[in-house]
């Protein structure tokens, strides 16, 4: 079930063939996740949300790749995103996350989302040493 | 402006002094922010808050104290909780977090952010790659 | 799966039956969506909600029909409502939305939610050219 | 600071006057809180939303006033609406929540808040003794 | 489907299955729902979300029972959490919660859900008189 | 207040300088809104934000500047981005949009506010009609 229709040939278009075959070979495997399949009914759109993902999750940057990838699991935990839980979660264990890493992920969000809702709920003024813009 | 009256003499409470006493402790400074001076409306409330994110922020883990700080703020961007955002981007930066770490943890959370929507609003099936629970 | 059960017989009820007439008079078809049918087990509670989206979204208003869908929609994308985004995506694409809208509508959903995810964590002062009460 | 224009002289619209005399009558007082004089640059819009918060918040239902309230409040917190939560909260005092009662609403709601983070990340099945609908 | 697997033994480790212990004694059930039995991938973290919830929910305090489970559903509709909206409500009736109180449980949470998203749109001052730190 | 500190001379960066230009040069005006001026502690992070918002929302596209900017406020008000709401609303105002057409705009974002806890709520099964990946 989706709100499109998966495309039957999408490497016949080759946007998207240029595209899957840039997430093959960065990833040195040949499937293609549903999201890039699906995502393939529109070129362009498919280019630009790939082209924003791999810059920062799939090249070399500051953070390692595998804090990335939870930094990526904590929002789309609080955004309530199943398939982006799903996909990101499985990275961060190819990239070595381990049970015990992951365990510690959830505390985290879970305490972060219990005191988020505390201070939404007492609204009380944020303290001056915590501003940066002075 | 909050939806609690702060405290006049928080302190006055053994249970309340006993947290306070540990967070300056902990933190090296007599400076006690407002989440804690405020949550001391409730005693039992604050300790069970401090005691919660003491556990997992305070101290030695898993995670380094730095990235479980990028985490935190990754919730809490997602959560759109002001106070959360301002504290731990402070509490980050000060476990070491440089300017172009801050722009590389907005980068991730703003992909995120991005992707979470376009995967809710194209509602795609997960792959059975993604499922750990077989 | 639901919380509530499926009433096995709504139209029984007369304050149903006339409320599923009039989508049916509206819309042209017999076909009653699982929301309202779910939605007779508290007959009052399927006319309030009904009567609100009809009055805005099935009457002619400012807005056409179209765009009012792909604002509905871009809603429920950011509030991860799995069932009105393919609801009121499915009524968008009845009242007209091609596949390359479809893809827009998502372009400008998802950068939406990526900035609203930066100015978040920013926390940066508005501008007071953007206040209108002045 | 507003994305609107606080109207002038609101009640000189009959319509305007109308909701506000049922405000003041209701509530046994003359103060307007901000909500209804912003609103009032729309009157249709003003009518819709006091017509629908009074049925179910000002008038006696199954459930009390205080109850009705605290759950305002918790909804308003988890959706991050800071004029809510403080004209709710307000609310819920004003029908007899107690200091301690407000501080154990807190605690149902952060540690909702809390697992409702662990849930969605674990994205465990929902078992079958939960589903009503069979 | 589940981001964890689910574990083939739990109660061969004793914290485990002193909390299971726990758990089928305080509901007079042997039924540990699929929660419990996955969380125990990490038996500290089982171990605290447990007592958490145990201590706000599972205990007598100030609020009862049918109310506070209302308020958690109430939280968890708000954070779109499929499986504690399932697992509370079934609580909640489980506690007494008739069909009548469940329809006005979602008037009320829908009308806050509606004002919500009105104020963010609105954003205007919150008044004074709602200030309770003065 | 904001989590970075406002740049003194954010212009004296060349690739800074080539985004207000193309900004001021956009949209006929010298006035740079504080989110770029913000954004200008990290470079390459306001070319690339600056670049998705522009090219869907500064360019002609398929659906219209208005509508665009519409769709917009309805994402921010649904993730509680305030600046994105001011900046939004005050950004479809000079595209065209009425005080009418801001009130309708209200009435569709709140009604599908409502409606999402609404569904969020009921966990009811997607009609089979409305899956378009068939």
């Amino acid at each position: 079930m989706s709100t499109i229709k998966k495309p039957d040939d999408p490497e016949s278009d080759p946007r998207v063939k240029a595209v899957f075959d840039e997430i093959r070979a960065l990833r040195g495997t040949d499937y293609i996740n549903n999201l890039w399949v699906y995502l393939a009914f529109d070129p362009p759109l498919l280019e630009e949300i790939w082209q924003g993902v791999r810059d920062v999750m799939a090249k070399e940057t500051l953070i390692d790749f595998k804090t990335k990838e939870m930094i990526y699991v904590a929002v789309s935990i609080a955004n309530s995103c199943k398939y982006c839980i799903h996909s990101h979660t499985a990275a961060a264990k190819a990239r070595g996350m381990t049970d015990e890493e992951h365990a510690e992920l959830l505390r985290i969000v879970t305490t972060a989302g219990r005191t988020n809702h505390l201070l939404n709920g007492l609204n009380i003024p944020v303290d001056d040493v915590f501003d940066t813009d002075t």
